[in-house]
């Protein structure tokens, strides 16, 4: 049966905030504050933020500022050209989810990584990928940090992820973790990822029980760069409640999260006025 | 069975250009010139090259050069937001394949456009596509010229083609004309556009006798421009060898297609270097 959708108007404390949203722009101490203030549930911190510094302290601030982690970001990429590059992106895997449990983050964000310099095997990486995920994946459940594999648009297939399909990343799971009763192993499932996907209806209802996070932004037309020109929700063209009404139709229940990279418009912006908006368009768009 | 991969070092007289490759410095005349006279086997020219020229003449030149016409680029795009629009869209691409068949071309190339401006319904322009296709369908038959359905990368889900995943183009020839001895509806492989497709040797191998187009060039690590920046063969990281032997383990044996789009690039050279160089790489790359 499918889930009544969430009314999110007025409802800030459903939604969580990437802090790649704010750019990057002031200490996670300040944004924690900031995040709060504004009246999300929730937050999601990079690693560029958090490692090196007291993680004890960020992850009780952000408790006591009475937000959740909805993921942590993100995953060292993990194909490599040699084996003893391998196991170094695994070993920076791991410390990273104990990281991960410390801030106590619902999952970890995996951005797998894709083809090592001057290879062309896509099937290589993805096996390496795969071998990774099942080494992680006791650590993970016993952290009780879920591992959320999160499939990228088709234009990173190069660079940084050669898992791109939302159906490839639930094989993944079904192959490294079949018949879970409570998955540790799940997928992320990003608006501008997956829009264009005409699949996406069958695969978000396939994802039941293991959609770890959910994450929005837009597509904006036109697009002056792929990684680092995205939209508010609302500013382009994703059917972004068709989506979120296919998420929690699949019993999806967490937070739902603004991520926004955008080098050119909202990172030039105060955070707070990016929080205001986004806890607008939270209301209206999403 | 798959068939043995052909032997394309020397065979440039296996091999197409299409004229985008070569930035339309010149008049078709001369590019048609050019390509026979670096041995190439064929030829796919461009309705901006074609419409209010003297068709008939053309053609008559591209034969006389010995030149194939692996196929005619593109349709216009069909989805549009009122009933009008898209009619107009139909009527367009109905005069395009009257000018595919005067040209003697194997196929007319099927972009087929997505979103009319400010809607965000996908599966709308999805239905638009299906039902002109249906409704060319006959007409193309009737002229001897396949409509090949060309899904584009997701990058250009928004502007360019709602159609994106070769399964997609498959479920839609299938659709739209079931169990056809001798198709008149088929795909249009491109490498760029499906290279990353964690499906591609499934899909391929379905594609069986829908094959109408297969075309290479390179995806450049980085790209600076999705639309503009692709590479000559062997520049970029697509197996392309692995892509022929599946295109051609499926019985595809038509011209293979160079179509390079490299505004900063190819497109400044000198037309006949171009072709000097993207006859060696089909000799060593592709």
């Amino acid at each position: 049966m499918a889930a009544e959708m969430r009314a999110l108007s007025g409802r800030a404390d459903l939604c969580s905030i990437n802090t790649a949203t704010l750019g990057f722009q002031r200490p996670l101490g300040e944004v924690i504050d900031a995040v709060a203030r504004a009246g999300f549930g929730g937050i999601a911190p990079w690693r560029r933020e958090v490692e090196g510094q007291d993680v004890a302290g960020l992850a009780r601030q952000i408790r006591e500022a009475g937000l959740k982690v909805s993921g942590y970001c993100r995953s060292t990429y993990i194909p490599a050209a040699s084996k003893a590059g391998f196991r170094d992106n695994v070993a920076a895997n791991r410390r990273a989810l104990d990281d991960a449990a410390r801030l106590g983050a619902s999952c970890f964000v995996m951005v797998v990584g894709s083809l090592p310099q001057g290879s062309k095997d896509l099937a290589g990486a993805r096996a390496q990928v795969k071998e990774a995920t099942a080494e992680l994946l006791p650590h993970a459940r016993q952290l009780g940090v879920r591992l959320a594999l999160e499939p990228l648009h088709p234009v990173y297939a190069a660079e940084r992820s050669c898992l791109t399909l939302l159906s490839e990343a639930l094989d993944w799971c079904e192959e490294i973790e079949p018949a879970a009763a409570s998955p540790a192993l799940g997928v992320a499932i990003d608006a501008y990822h997956v829009w264009w996907d005409p699949n996406l209806a069958r695969d978000v209802g396939r994802a039941r029980g293991r959609i770890a996070a959910f994450h929005v932004c837009d597509w904006l037309v036109p697009t002056s760069d792929v990684l680092n020109d995205r939209g508010m929700m609302g500013d382009g063209v994703i059917d972004l409640p068709g989506l979120r009404k296919l998420v929690e139709g699949a019993g999806y229940a967490g937070l739902v999260e603004a991520e926004i990279f955008s080098a050119q418009n909202w990172w030039k912006r105060p955070i707070e006025d990016t929080l205001d908006v986004a806890r607008q368009r939270f209301s209206t768009c999403v």
